[in-house]
């Protein structure tokens, strides 16, 4: 085992020393008002009736518990974090207490497949990236027989509770079936944990998902080393796609971190045609400085929120739907279709989801914008070079060594899902504020997950779901990010982050994203 | 700045204590044989008659110096520590000592495009990757013409020496460069440093070229995050190709500090029929074991070492150089050229280097055998999933922070470099032994270049040049791989390297390569 591996294991997270006593404390009923949702209240008769909650000293209960968990969708830094702090607080309330690992995501559990989680196991993955102590998966629980399956593997496990570790849809799942279990009187508590590196699960409650952090300091070594690769060859423009499904909270994050000559936010939603001006403008204004490279960070879900581009996908799913052709497309959508480079075209009649969908995230907007970039260079008649490089970044960072912030992070949220499961809340989700300042500082609460939820179109039906928090260009971060990008567009102010580091100062060390600062 | 950066820049190298005292040490012909190359005497008549140098305990010179030196080809992190090796030396010597560095490489010695370099300016660069300090280039010196352009104006700017930073190729240069300036009684010394990350740059003398070492952290963080992320979606097989031109270096570097399924070394001269198999192999046996993933890598110069590859793009240079097409190949590689995928053929036709010939590192190996292994897979009746990602480390590498090991070795050789100089050795590559070691059991050295060198043919002539060191296949790394590699393939021995430390325990910071111990 490497060395590095060998000390990180030795780490411990730093948290609010209230965590530590498990005895000594106990999540309370809030008393303040119920937010919003109130439409929601017909869907979650139960769990609408429940308050936040939050930590305070007092006497907790000492009774051992058997607690369930698993894991869901994409991996992030510090999952196996969690465990540990549900194990060691467990352990810590009675070791008699169990810990039930339901095997590769949601299925585990509908199936039944499952296995103890011991200590010596859990000793190995602390502070390591990765879910593969127990695998991960993306089945969703939406059907009847499904809800009943769990209901009553939790049953027969006699489980105290079950965490579930995983982002806005695996979070709507644990809201639904603490319903499901509350109404049919199932004992087992749900507790969620807010997983995500894509950062789009955030409230005023939640301040950051776990895995975000590290994810965005592994892309952001990356992105600084070609930025100072670029300015020292001065032959390529790399075009650095960036994970994170739907919202640029990864590219503005590693955009404030790196200073590349361009970042683009989906959620400005500026059109195609502005965007590939934008970035011909850029290379045209850098050649006649003499710069005949760059670094232009995009999104994955750039797409998304291109106006023209949404409007040309709908069209293009209803007609495939109906068993027609990209030939019956509205005259507009048509000419924007054909105007796409063919590998993009094929890319669009292809790829479909799972609900026959276009998949937007196997498009590759890199390639889409290199390509559109070049015509349009060759429109304006440039005279220079321009060597486009594409990269994308996604899965080195998704299971990277947790940073000390994650580590941290998720050590306490573990902790907290253990006791608002031996509180009894259920339908929560664990959230910590002031999580940029130091661990005694940290807030500790549970919050009713309805209280995130609303009503949106899946699959042309309503459905509630925790809807997804987009990059605010009102925020701070934006507005720092937009008063600074157009130096960085000529001026080359490339940052170097480097790598993650574990030991020496905290300035170093412990860092939180800039964009929760 | 980040935090990080700005305390690399206080990072003090640890070299040899002798090095530190430019005025206690001298540079002194070894009395030993010269090794090899007599056929090389007539075309370096006056540098073959030096010998190598060591460094020993002796009164150096105390007359200023002024020295000149350029990056010459890829980048490689440590360079930046290089010139500041060379600067404090100087400064030590002679606080009139002045060095000029030229821009963008070679071009700027040839077309006199310099400038000074300044402490300040250097103090900013200090561990940090990149040669944005002054540029790179790729320029080779080689017309008459050229060679009497850099003679011209190192007696302008009266020289006392050149340091050349670069690879094989810019070595050579540097020694025919030192053959001419003596010859042509032009009093600047021309001293080589190997530099690339390719690590192909290697003989007895030269334990390591210096960029290796980080370039190889870089891609094995990367590639062990990627496999810890694989493990846990148990969805994706991964083909990474890493960079590294020729020689397979970088790949079993990698290996040895990943363990992943396979790794493919060129050097081995596997056909592709039994690469394909082979990949086909492990894919069919882990889907046996439930294991619908994995993670494969590959050499960029994987194609120059199968020999039909090689044979099929021979012929077609010689047609397409005819002005002849595919179609005249004869029946055994017309029939290897259809059975590729049509987006490699498209690539064997359209990419062609500066000489005409296909540029093999243009073309994407690792879709290749993705397509290859689709096909193969598709024949055997394969019942799995199997879902290939794609990804090419190359850029990430070449810039990132020098680790410990580069950031010391790089001054020590930037140090070696300026007594060279002073001590009036000229056609000599800086040369380290006992690297592993602590760094005062360092022994400095200069080799002779033309000592590395044998006749090749370059365009259809026989040129002097560096031999470029491959892989091994007797040597204790690969060995060590062989010897471990079936393991991997099934057991999933992933190993997690992480990112490069700077802070804390010398086993976590100032490890030396694999396959250097």
């Amino acid at each position: 085992m490497h060395p590095l591996q060998k000390k990180r294991l030795e780490y411990i997270p730093q948290i609010p020393s209230l965590l530590l006593k498990p005895n000594e404390v106990v999540f309370t009923r809030k008393l303040q008002e119920r937010k919003g949702a109130s439409h929601l209240k017909h869907l979650f008769p139960k769990t609408w009736e429940q308050r936040g909650a939050e930590l305070v000293a007092g006497n907790g209960r000492k009774t051992p518990l058997r607690i369930g968990l698993f894991f869901s969708g994409g991996q992030a830094p510090g999952g196996h974090n969690v465990i540990a702090g549900i194990w060691d607080t467990i352990q810590r309330i009675s070791t008699s207490s169990q810990l039930i690992g339901f095997i590769n995501g949601p299925a585990g559990l509908i199936e039944k497949k499952w296995r103890y989680l011991k200590g010596g196991e859990i000793d190995e993955v602390r502070n390591m990236g990765g879910f593969d102590l127990i695998g991960s998966g993306r089945t969703k629980i939406e059907t009847p027989d499904q809800f009943s399956a769990c209901l009553q593997v939790c049953n027969e496990l006699t489980l105290d509770g079950l965490v579930v570790i995983g982002g806005d849809d695996s979070n709507t799942n644990a809201a639904t079936l603490a319903e499901y279990f509350l109404v049919n009187e199932c004992p087992t508590k749900v507790v969620g944990v807010p997983k995500t590196i894509d950062g789009d699960l955030r409230s005023d409650e939640i301040e950051m998902s776990f895995g975000f952090d590290s994810a965005c300091k592994t892309y952001a070594e990356m992105i600084g080393n070609i930025a100072r690769d670029a300015k020292s060859a001065k032959k390529y423009t790399h075009f650095i796609k960036l994970m994170g499904r739907s919202a640029s909270h990864i590219t503005l994050e590693c955009a404030i971190a790196t200073h590349p000559n361009l970042a683009l936010i989906g959620e400005e939603g500026k059109n195609l045609e502005a965007i590939v001006a934008e970035i011909a403008d850029l290379i045209e204004t850098r050649k006649g400085q003499g710069k005949e490279y760059g670094v232009i960070l995009i999104p994955e879900g750039l797409l998304e929120f291109i106006p023209e581009m949404k409007a040309l996908i709908v069209e293009l799913n209803q007609l495939l739907a109906k068993g027609e052709t990209q030939e019956s497309l509205k005259q507009k959508n048509k000419t924007l279709f054909y105007s796409l480079p063919s590998k993009i075209q094929a890319q669009l009649l292809l790829e479909r989801d799972s609900h026959g969908n276009v998949a937007l995230s196997q498009i590759e907007t890199e390639e889409l914008l290199i390509e559109l970039v070049k015509e349009e260079l060759g429109r304006r008649s440039f005279k220079g070079k321009f060597s486009p490089v594409a990269h994308f970044f996604g899965y080195e960072g998704r299971s990277c060594y947790p940073s000390n912030f994650d580590a941290n992070y998720c050590y306490a949220l573990g902790c907290m899902a253990a006791l608002g499961i031996r509180d009894e809340m259920s339908g929560a989700l664990c959230a910590i504020q002031n999580l940029a300042q130091d661990q005694e500082a940290w807030q500790c609460s549970l919050v009713p997950i309805v209280q995130l939820m609303q009503m949106e179109e899946r699959k042309g039906m309503q459905k509630p779901v925790i809807a997804k928090a987009l990059v605010n260009l009102e925020s701070k971060p934006f507005l720092h990010f937009a008063k600074n990008r157009e130096s960085w567009k000529f001026d080359d102010e490339y940052q170097n982050p480097g790598p993650m580091q574990f030991f020496g100062e905290k300035e170093i060390t412990d860092t939180v994203p800039f964009t929760m600062r």
